[in-house]
C-alpha cells in the first residue's frame, strides 16, 4: 500500500477513534443527568459531585495504574502485570508504514478510547447506592475499582488474557464494564442497606420518586448519543469498506436495541402497572443499549431490535424482583446494566457463530465472581473503617447539606423531606 | 484512482455519514427538552414519554416498513412499492472499487441516517399536539406516519419518484421533512382542538407559559447543534475537495441562518411587545435553521443570514396569527417547521440558478395536500375509534398521572393547575 | 504525494476541522446551562436570552468585520486592515494539489471553527456580569468585542501580528481567547458594581446560591466535552500520523488536566470550607481546561494532570480573593478564565522548549492591557448613555420580568426574592 494512503487512514482510524472517546466522555453527562433525576432533590448536589469526582478520578487512576495493568504483557493469563505503558512513546510514521496495516492509530487515542470506559463502569456504581453513601468512602473505592478491579479482569478478555484465549466473547463490554459495574454496586448496596422508609416493616414496598424527570430523560438520551461511540469505536477500525460497513452496522443495530427497549418496556409496564411509567421506558432504553453491546456487529437489524426487547422486559422484572429482594436502588442501575449485561452475554450466542455457550457462561462467573468478592471485601473494610454511610439525621436533611454544604435547588423546593 | 484511496474515501464518507446520523439523533434530545420546557409541570412526563416513545417507534417502523419504500424502485414515479432493501447485503470492496467513485458510502450508514429524520418529522408533531393527546392514540400515528405518509411523499423528491422529475429542489427537507411534520401536527391539532383555558369565549388568547425555560433552550442548542449533522450529512459526500468545501460552506450557512433567525425574532418580538421574548427568540432560531435546510450550499454566508432573520420574522407573525385562529400549537412548531418550512422551500429560489417557480410551488403543494389529507383522515379514525383527546378531568389534573402514574417534579410544583 | 490521496487528506482535515468546531459551537450551550444554573430564578430568562443572542451575535459580527480584521494582511504588525476574505471563493481542487499539502482544509471550514471561538470569549462574559446588566447594553457590548476587540488582539498573535513574531506561545488561547473575555468581563464588572445584598456594609460576604446544580453541572460536562473540539481543532490538521498522534495527545491532555482541577479543587474546598463544594468542583473543571488551553501538546499527560490541578486550587483562592475585592462574578468567570487563563499562558513554560518568559509576559500584559482598556471604554461609555444597570427595582423584582417578560420556572417558585 502506498506510505501516503497509510498515513491517511492511520489518521482516519485515530480520529474516528477519539470522535468516539469523546462521545463516551459523554455519557458521564448522561449518568450524572439519569442519576440527579432520580433521587430526591436533598441528594442531588451530592449525586453531581459523586459523578464529576468519581469521573476525574477514573481518568487520573487509569492513567496512573489502571491502564498500565490492563494492556500490560501479563504474569501470567490470569494475572496482569505493571507496565508504564502509557509512558512509551506514540507511534512513528516509518513504524505505522511498516507494520503495512497492523498499527491503525495513536496509542494515546486508544488511551483515550479506554479510560472513558472504565469511568462508565464506575457511573453505574454511583446510581445504586445514592442518597445514603459518603462521599470520601464512594470515592475511594472508586480509586480501587478504576485502578485494579476493573482493568484486572479487563486484561483477562481485552489485554489478551485467559478469558479471551477460552474464547470469551463481549465486543464492547456487556459483561467487562457493564456488569462489572452493576456488580461492585451490589455488593456496596448489600453492605449498605436500603434508604430509610423504602421498605416497611411488613414487606411495603414504597415509591421514592425522583426529582426531576427531564434531567433523567435527558440523562437517557445522551447515553444514547454516547453508546454510538461506545460500541460504535470498539470496531477499533474505519479506515478500510468492511470496517467502514461493520462500524455502520453497530451503529444501526445499537440504535435498534435501544429502540427496541423503550417499546418493550413501555409496554411491559403498561400490561404490569396499567401505566406507561416513563422510568421503566428510560430503563428500557438502557437495557436496549447494554443488551447490545456485547455483540452489536453480527446481528441483523431486526434481530438486534428483539435483542433490545428481550433487555427492555428484563429490565422491568428485574426491577421488581430487587425491589422484592429489598435491594434499593435508586437508579435501577444494577438491573440496566447487570441484568441487561448478562442476557447481552449470552445473546452472542444468537448471531456470533463463534461464540460458546461455555465461553460466555465461564466469562459470566468469573468476572462476576471476581469483582463482587473484591468488591464486597473493599466495600466491607471501608465500612468496618471509615463508614460507609451516613448518619441517620443527615440522611433525614439530605446528604446535600452534610457533604457539600449547598442544596441543588434553593429557590424550589417546598421542605419536603 | 488508486484501490487503496477508493476503500479510505468509501471509509470516510461512511464515517462522515455515522457522525452526521448521529448529530441528528441528537435532535431527538432537542425536541424532547424544548417541548418538556414549553408545556406545565403536569404534562411534562407525558412529552418526555411520547418523545422517547416516537423516537423508538420511528426507528422501528422505518426499518420494518419505511425505509423500503421510500428507497424501493417504485411501481410509478407517483406510487412506491416495497422492496426489503435494508436486507440486502452491504457493498464489497470489489463493488466500491469497480464503481470508481459511484459508490460513497455503506448502505447501513445511508439507512442510519434517513431513520433520524423520519423521527425529526414525528418529533414536531408532538410539541403541537402536546398537553391534551392520548398517548397511544398519539403513537398509533407515529407507526402511520413513519411507516407509511413520510416515506410515500419521500419516495417522490428523495427516492427519485415524480417531484424529482419534475425540478423540486428541497436539499435536506424545509418540506420533505419539517413541513411534513408541521402539517402533519397541523391537521391533528385541528381535530383536537385547543387546550381548555387557551381561548376564552370573547377572543381572549391567554398565555399558558411554559414550565421550564432553561430546559427549553437547552432544547434549542441541541436542535442547533445536530442540524449541522441535519444539513452536512446531506451532502452525502465528503472525500474530495469540492465535496469538502461544499460541506464547509453548509456547517457556515446552517449557523448563520440560525443566528440570522434569533436577532431577526428577538428584535421582532421587542417591536411588538416591548420585550424580547426569550420563547420568540428560540423559536427564531428554530426557523432560521427550517428555513435555510432547502437551500444551504448555494447562498452567500450573508445570504443565509438573512435567509434565516426573514425566518425568525415570519415565526414570529404566524404564532400570532395561529393563535388569532385558536389553533393551539404550546410549542409553535406548526409556525418553526411550516411557515418557515414553506419560506424555506421557496428561498431556494434566491440562490439556486436550477430551481423554479413552478417545482418549489408544486412541491410544496403536493406534499402539503397529501400529508394533510391522509393525516387528516387517520386524525380522524383515530378520533371515531379510540379517541385522540383525553377527558376533561385528565386534562384539569394532567395527562402525567392519568397516562403515566408519575409526576415530573414531585417535589418543586405547588400543585397550580 | 498522489492527487488523490491530497483530496482524501484535505477532505479529513476538513471533516475534522467542522467536527470540532461543532463540538465548540456546542460550548455555547455549556455557558448557557452553567450561568442558568448558577443565577437566581429571576434572572434566569434574561441569562439564556443574552447566551443565545450574543453566540447569534457575535456569529454575524465576526462573518460581517471579526474574521476579515483578525485574518487580513494588516497595516503594520501592530495595526490589522479590513480584508474582505469571508467573500473570496473556497479552495479548488488544483489549488490544494499544486499546494502539496500547505492547504489542509477548506477556507470555510476554518471560518466556521474560527467564528465559534469569538462566541465562546463573549460567553465569558455574561457570567460575570448576570443578575443586573441592561439586556441591550450587553449585546451593544457584544458587537463591540466580538467585531473589534477580540479580533484585533487575535490579529497580533493568529493572524501573524507582533506578539506572534515575538514568540509569544499559546496554542489554543488560554490568554487569547479565556483571558480576554475575563478581562472584559472585570472591566464591566467594576464599572457595575455588585449585585444587591451581595456585600454588607461591614465587610460581610453574603452568598447568593445558585438556583440549579444540575444545570450547572451540565453546563460543565458540555464545556469539558466542547474543549475536545476547541484544543483538539487548534492542531489545525489531523491527516498523517504526526498530526494524528499530535490530536489524540492535546485530547488526552485535555481530559486530565479538568480531571485534575475536579480533583484539586474539590480538595481544596474540603480543606478550606470543610465540604466538598460543588461549585468549586465545577469552577475547578473549567480552571483545569483553561489552564492547559495555551499548551496542550507539549506535555505528559502527567503533567497535564497537574497543570490543571495547579489551576484547580487557583481558581479556588482567585473567586476568594475576588470576594474579598467585592467584585461580583456570580458564575466565578473571572476567576476560572483569567486567573486560570494567566496561569495557563505561563504553563507553557513547563513544557514547552521554544517559549520565553519574556513572551509569554509580554503577551500576557499586552493583552490584558489592550482588552481592559478598549473595554473599560466602552462599557464607560455605555454607563454615560443607555446606561449599563438596571434599575433598583428591577433588580429586586428579578430582570426576567423587567427585560424579557416571562419568568424562568412560573411554577416553581415560592416568591422569594
Amino acid at each position: 500500500m502506498d506510505t501516503q494512503v497509510i498515513e491517511v487512514a492511520y489518521a482516519l482510524d485515530t480520529f474516528y477513534f477519539l470522535v468516539s472517546g469523546a462521545l463516551v466522555m459523554w455519557m458521564a453527562a448522561g449518568f450524572t443527568m439519569l442519576e440527579a433525576g432520580l433521587v430526591r432533590t436533598k441528594s442531588t448536589v451530592e449525586i453531581l459531585t459523586k459523578n464529576i469526582a468519581l469521573y476525574s478520578t477514573a481518568c487520573i487512576m487509569y492513567m496512573l495504574i489502571g491502564y498500565n495493568i490492563m494492556y500490560g504483557d501479563g504474569i501470567s493469563s490470569f494475572i496482569p502485570s505493571f507496565m508504564p505503558i502509557l509512558s512509551g512513546a506514540d507511534n512513528t510514521a516509518a513504524e505505522v508504514i511498516a507494520s503495512d496495516g497492523d498499527i491503525y492509530y495513536s496509542n494515546l487515542s486508544d488511551f483515550f478510547f479506554q479510560v472513558v470506559f472504565v469511568a462508565t463502569a464506575m457511573s453505574i456504581v454511583s446510581g445504586a447506592v445514592a442518597e445514603r453513601m459518603k462521599l470520601w468512602a464512594f470515592l475511594a473505592f472508586c480509586v480501587v475499582l478504576t485502578g485494579f478491579i476493573y482493568p484486572f479482569q479487563g486484561y483477562w478478555s481485552w489485554g489478551e488474557g485467559w478469558l479471551d484465549d477460552f474464547g470469551y466473547l463481549d465486543y464492547a463490554g456487556s459483561g467487562i464494564v457493564h456488569m462489572t459495574g452493576a456488580v461492585a454496586a451490589l455488593a456496596g448496596v448489600i453492605l449498605l442497606g436500603a434508604r430509610k422508609g423504602k421498605y416497611g416493616p411488613d414487606g411495603q414496598i414504597n415509591a421514592i420518586p425522583g426529582a426531576n424527570m427531564p434531567l433523567a430523560t435527558l440523562g437517557v438520551l445522551i447515553l444514547w448519543l454516547g453508546w454510538f461511540g461506545f460500541n460504535g469505536g470498539s470496531e477499533l477500525k474505519v479506515s478500510d469498506v468492511e470496517s467502514a460497513n461493520a462500524v455502520a452496522r453497530v451503529f444501526t443495530n445499537t440504535n435498534l436495541a435501544a429502540a427496541g427497549g423503550v417499546i418493550a418496556a413501555i409496554i411491559a409496564s403498561r400490561l404490569i402497572f396499567g401505566k406507561a411509567d416513563l422510568t421503566m421506558g428510560l430503563n428500557g432504553a438502557i437495557a436496549g443499549l447494554v443488551s447490545i453491546t456485547a455483540e452489536p456487529l453480527m446481528p441483523h437489524p431486526f434481530l438486534a431490535m428483539i435483542i433490545g426487547m428481550v433487555g427492555g422486559v428484563l429490565v422491568v422484572l428485574s426491577i421488581l424482583a430487587l425491589d422484592k429482594m429489598r435491594l434499593d436502588d435508586p437508579a435501577g442501575a444494577i438491573s440496566a446494566h447487570g441484568t441487561a449485561g448478562i442476557w447481552g452475554v449470552l445473546a452472542v450466542l444468537l448471531s456470533n457463530p463463534d461464540a460458546t455457550f461455555a465461553g460466555q457462561i465461564v466469562g459470566l462467573v468469573a468476572i462476576f465472581a471476581f469483582v463482587f468478592v473484591l468488591s464486597f471485601i473493599f466495600w466491607g473494610l471501608l465500612k468496618a473503617t471509615i463508614g460507609i454511610r451516613v448518619s441517620e439525621e443527615d440522611e433525614y436533611n439530605g446528604v446535600d447539606i452534610a457533604e457539600c454544604g449547598l442544596e441543588a435547588y434553593p429557590e424550589f423546593t417546598s421542605g419536603r423531606k
